[in-house]
């Protein structure tokens, strides 16, 4: 697998600066915030969207502190939903540190969420896109619609895979094809290149949260910096749990886990089935023909360092462990 | 004291208009959604921001149609508000009415909160206007942080004037500000006009907050639709409190409510208090005092119906009773 910091290359010194962008982010508003908001923006991540935002915008020529600016307004997006996601679901850990509302409390963690959302906007506002503007309001609408999904179907044993690719659209893939939609809107891309940027982002999207539900299966704890089996212990009915239900011997443990909500030992069992069969190569299957989308959708764009590195995202996406 | 009807007569049609524009929010992206947005757009209010948006509109060419989109998009934000602090402070009713959070759960309600301000910057962006949407992020922002400088600031009885000012400013002022503003900006205002409607809003906003927080001592609970006293049970300090805490005598019993964290008994001697002095003649009066400001920032402008309505909503907010 290649290393991150390889795929990163071409755009080194630009990662440095959104980094830098970020962590200038702190409550001007309010002092008190500073601490929170320095917290959550450093608490490392592997920044993909900002990347795949920068790898696009150097298609074009855009202005440089604007697609800084751009790729800062996507992360601060991505962490304000990170804090309200954990707050909603009471999550005491993300990348193995206390999350903000278990350090600040739920409210405080909600409003920060509001708070790094307004940020984002502000940013997005200051790339004078009008464009770039209204894609990152359709976004956080496509977010929050799309965790409601997921909130309102907790313990849905019965959801369908399609129910299921509606929401993982709707909360993770809309962001990343926003990410890479608006560098192209921004380099002022012709429609069909921005079309294709948006399909790339979209799929990516897809696969990234598909292995984001299979690793909630079969990755450890220590790389995850979260309990395995978390989602399930929540009641979040994810596709390998999905395709378990499908084998007609899965149903009643999942049956079993729903009416037992939050039974540890009910929760074991289907990962247990799940990690016996087939299941998670399916998942595995199924997220590389997203990445094969997202593939198909770069051909017919100049080939340069950052095409490489938008394609190789596609592998780590699919290999990474954590 | 005139009835808000009248206040809002130069403006009836198109307050009908905005009323329709409230109704079609419902979730698109997601059927589950159109039921709780239905039950909190439709659930009353008085409407002032929008009114005050569509009254300043009327003193230029405003396009009819942006103009109602964007007194839409203010009361949508300010409905988030609404929706995420009931969530946050676990508010059982609102308006005489159940809350979201309490009919369809915490998270839910957050993520709603969030989907209204997603619309609410959708619609401003549909103004066209990127200063207009600018002013919008902005807004959230100072709503976020001033949320989080009262949360941050519960239970705490040292807490000054100063910081009550600000915090009110953040939380309330600035959207009534953005309410009148944008309007002026939509307007395309000469510069003084909008410095003149901005710091109308702002001056009506924080008046109309000190009388919230007076009225939550001394309105009647069927009247305000939730129970008196509220503020203080939530730890909220606001400006009677904070006069009763200057006051030598009232030290002691803020101190013992706030080590009696939610006892009602010790609530209640402190309302006690505060009725039988002279606090809440001195809360109107400095809430008058904002009011004299809204009000001397119009006189430069045309005189016609719609600034008789601002000039009558200075009024109407320090006489209402709910």
């Amino acid at each position: 697998m290649l290393p991150i910091s390889v795929i990163y290359e071409p755009i080194q010194k630009d990662m440095a600066e959104v980094e830098e962008s970020l962590r200038g982010t702190g409550g001007d508003d309010f002092l008190w915030m500073a601490e929170p908001l320095r917290y959550v923006v450093e608490s490392g991540g592997k920044r993909i969207r900002p990347a795949v935002t920068l790898l696009v915008g150097k298609f074009y020529r855009c202005d440089h502190e604007r697609l800084i600016t751009l790729a800062a307004a996507v992360e601060l997006f991505h962490t304000g939903t990170l804090v309200q996601d954990d707050a909603i679901d009471k999550s005491a850990m993300r990348r193995g540190k206390p999350t903000v509302n278990s350090l600040w409390g739920e409210g405080a963690a909600v409003l920060l969420g509001d708070y790094l959302f307004a940020k984002a906007s502000e940013l997005a506002c200051s790339t004078g896109s009008l464009r770039v503007m209204s894609s990152f309001a359709e976004t956080l609408k496509h977010l929050s619609s799309g965790e409601l999904r997921q909130f309102v179907s907790a313990y849905d044993w019965r959801m369908e895979q399609q129910e299921y690719y509606k929401q993982i659209e709707s909360k993770t893939a809309s962001l990343f094809s926003v990410a890479s939609r608006s560098a192209a809107i921004l380099g002022e891309a012709p429609g069909e290149e921005e079309e294709a940027f948006r399909t790339y982002g979209h799929n990516l999207g897809m696969a990234f949260q598909i292995v984001d539900d299979i690793l909630d299966f079969v990755g450890e704890e220590e790389e995850l910096g979260k309990p395995v089996g978390n989602d399930l212990l929540q009641g979040t009915i994810t596709l390998p749990a999905i395709l378990l239900v499908e084998q007609r011997q899965g149903k009643p443990a999942i049956r079993e886990m729903v009416q037992k909500k939050g039974d540890k030992v009910a929760v074991e069992r289907v990962i247990d089935m799940i990690r016996s069969s087939d299941i998670i190569q399916e998942c595995y299957r199924i997220a590389d023909e997203f990445c094969a989308q997202a593939r198909l959708a770069l051909e017919g764009l100049p080939q340069n360092a950052y095409r490489k590195s938008l394609f190789d995202l596609t592998r780590f996406v699919i290999e990474r462990r954590k």
